[in-house]
């Protein structure tokens, strides 16, 4: 099928889904998860050919990981779709509304977006995630899953599809292109006339390409260096603490601490404390030359050259930099790409305002880490996307995150004659 | 001076510009007011020689008049920027806040989006009005403009820049491409690093010029069929007054009537009065085959071909076809991109919901006129432009639309040991 009469059978679904009920959108849904029960052996099977293929490449064992299916994990995916029935629809919903002097009644009301194209690599489990929750918000959605999980990819849609056909839904809702050939990313990213927002679900090469090469708004996101600034007024062990959390937790994780700024009149008090709990918890440090004298004691301690403080580690490895004041922490940050998350621990009250608003992050904690930045976090029931952009959403986004308004104005008829 | 220094410059201010308070910004936007009245002649000698280029040039008296400042126009800018000198400043505000088990309250802040590029045609007053809109926002604005007004508008960015130093504000703040080379605009256009968002001013050829080769967000809008729907209830009096509005105060307007859908089962008691009405104010109809037999009195009637359901009028012109029902008028819209402003006039509840849900459109009215978008109307205090796009705002965008947010976590001291 061609993109333009996929992009054209969207465009058609996605009228359809803005005028129809929650609860003729949750039947879909369920009927997406008892689907994903009832062909668990099609599913498996499908996926068991893109194992074999991955291995046959070369594939890590940890790649091969989480391209992997297994009854446990599709009985996960069934869940998360029930979960995102639970969900309130954002749809139909106003966000405000006010009388005109002219007697017209002025409303914004919640509306789906469109058409969503979503590109993303690997994990088989976005296929039916990001499909479930553009249907939630009433978007149809245009997919483009990686070729490590193409055959798996492929039969998850069709079960998509049997689901939004017992539900008397279109199965134009969800969309999957099922051409391999790579141009086709590009042919989708240019069109415009009927996909209204790109979501890339992969690294920054993703992001970067789907930037420079779409006509459609694209949702930036998912990468950044976070920095944790110890203001001379931080408690010294609830910093510890939360530098800890902030790197150890989960390293591989996009909010997982990359570098750690340190106030200099707290220096030589932190850091021979740091290099005891750091090497405890097996992180190599990579400090300036300032830094460097307080942490002779850190395994694995190296020098910083010129591109380790715009490094996003994703692993155990933390970067650690004196600065004199909270201006030249943030300073820092503009240089070194301070965009996801970052954290101020302080007891200063000028300070931390002065880096809340000063830091050009999407989120920016005091006292806290900056590990929090996650939807389900925040409570926001689901996590479509981190966007680092300024446009449209930042931070976590939600279901109401995958909707725009329309402006209602309705006259005012208690003065009709 | 090349793009990189003045987008490396424009992100310092926006820095800057990201934590002064509302009085300084006001502040500079009084000087800016002040400056245009003291340096009136120096603009208007200025402004002569973009008038006398443009008389050689060939230029229509009309155009001319669009690139003209006279005394009394000058003082009605510096007005203009007084006004927006009242807005309230919408940065750091607080969009909602919630506390989250875990202690941290977590809110949504309001932050300037950043540093934001606008490309623009013609209109000299469109310098200090988007420069002052930018800078009650905190954004960091770079100008390029139309070359009919080139002198213009060096005259009037040396304004701007003389208050933002008088008011100790960064003059990098406001700064213009005064390189009239036209490579310049594209390479702005990719200049993401260090520009946030692009506002295009001017025509649909602009507009698509900027969303095809932008690698910025771009703010897409200002055009855009618009329909109205006469339904079967609709009262007759009042939908000619309506369409009567819609179509004749302001025929070039970007809201003015493109289309007038009748429901078929009304059409023969509208049109004959519609002819009277319309031939009255010297409108000419195109019509579809339907509606021409119920229209043979109209002046200037003619058969309306492939392309003028498509075609945006911005005169004295008006498209009518006869449809069965609101399915089929919104089925019209769909195909003849409706996504400006509609509206329906009716009676049924049903047929008004369907309408106000089934049409794309930023903006829909029910028994009102489609002239009501517009920022001053919707009591926005300012109209930054049109969108009618899905992502970040739709319709008219006020200052509110010039922010963005980020997220703000704070540890909770009440439970501090």
């Amino acid at each position: 099928m061609s993109l333009e009469t996929l992009g054209q059978a969207a465009r058609g679904a996605a009228y359809q889904l803005a005028t129809i009920s929650t609860a003729q959108k949750n039947q879909a849904l369920l009927a997406i998860a008892s689907e994903l029960e009832a062909r668990q052996s099609t599913i498996l099977a499908a996926n068991a050919k893109d194992i074999a293929a991955g291995r046959e490449a070369g594939l890590s064992e940890a790649m091969l990981d989480r391209l992997l299916l297994t009854p446990e994990r599709l009985a996960g995916i069934a869940n998360d779709v029930r979960k995102v029935v639970s969900l309130d629809d954002p749809v139909g919903a106003e966000l405000d509304s006010r009388m005109l002097e002219n007697g017209l009644r002025l409303s914004r009301r919640r509306v789906p977006i469109g058409v969503i194209g979503v590109i993303y690599e690997a994990r088989p489990n976005v296929t039916i995630d990001i499909a479930a929750l553009c249907l939630k918000t009433g978007n149809a959605s245009i997919l483009r899953g990686g070729r490590e999980t193409f055959h798996s990819n492929l039969e998850l849609v069709k079960v998509i599809q049997a689901a939004l056909a017992s539900a008397g839904l279109p199965i134009a809702a969800v969309q999957y292109i099922d051409n391999p050939d790579r141009a086709l990313v590009a042919e989708l990213l240019r069109l415009d006339r009927y996909v209204d927002m790109i979501i890339p679900r992969g690294g920054a090469g993703l992001h970067k390409m789907c930037k420079e090469n779409s006509s459609i708004p694209v949702i930036i996101g998912g990468f950044g260096i976070s920095h944790v600034f110890v203001d001379a007024s931080a408690d010294l062990t609830r910093s510890l603490a939360v530098i800890d959390n902030a790197k150890v937790q989960r390293p591989s994780a996009c909010n997982a601490l990359d570098t750690l700024l340190v106030h200099e009149a707290i220096a030589a008090d932190l850091l021979p404390q740091l290099v005891l709990r750091m090497n405890e918890q097996g992180v190599s440090l990579v400090a300036d030359a300032t830094a460097m004298g307080l942490l002779a004691d850190a395994d694995g301690l190296r020098e910083a050259g010129a591109e380790d403080f715009d490094t996003e580690w994703l692993s155990l490895t933390l970067g650690v930099k004196v600065v004199a004041d909270v201006h030249e922490a943030l300073a820092h940050m503009r240089e070194h790409n301070a965009s996801h998350s970052d954290a101020i621990l302080t007891n200063d009250l000028y300070n931390a305002e002065c880096f809340i608003n000063g830091a050009g992050s999407a989120a920016v904690y005091v006292n806290a880490s900056t590990r929090f930045t996650d939807g389900a976090q925040f409570g926001l029931g689901a996590e479509v996307a981190v966007s680092t952009q300024m446009l449209h959403a930042r931070g976590p986004m939600g279901l109401a995150e995958l909707t725009s308004y329309k402006w209602v104005g309705q006259a005012d008829y208690l003065s009709r004659p």
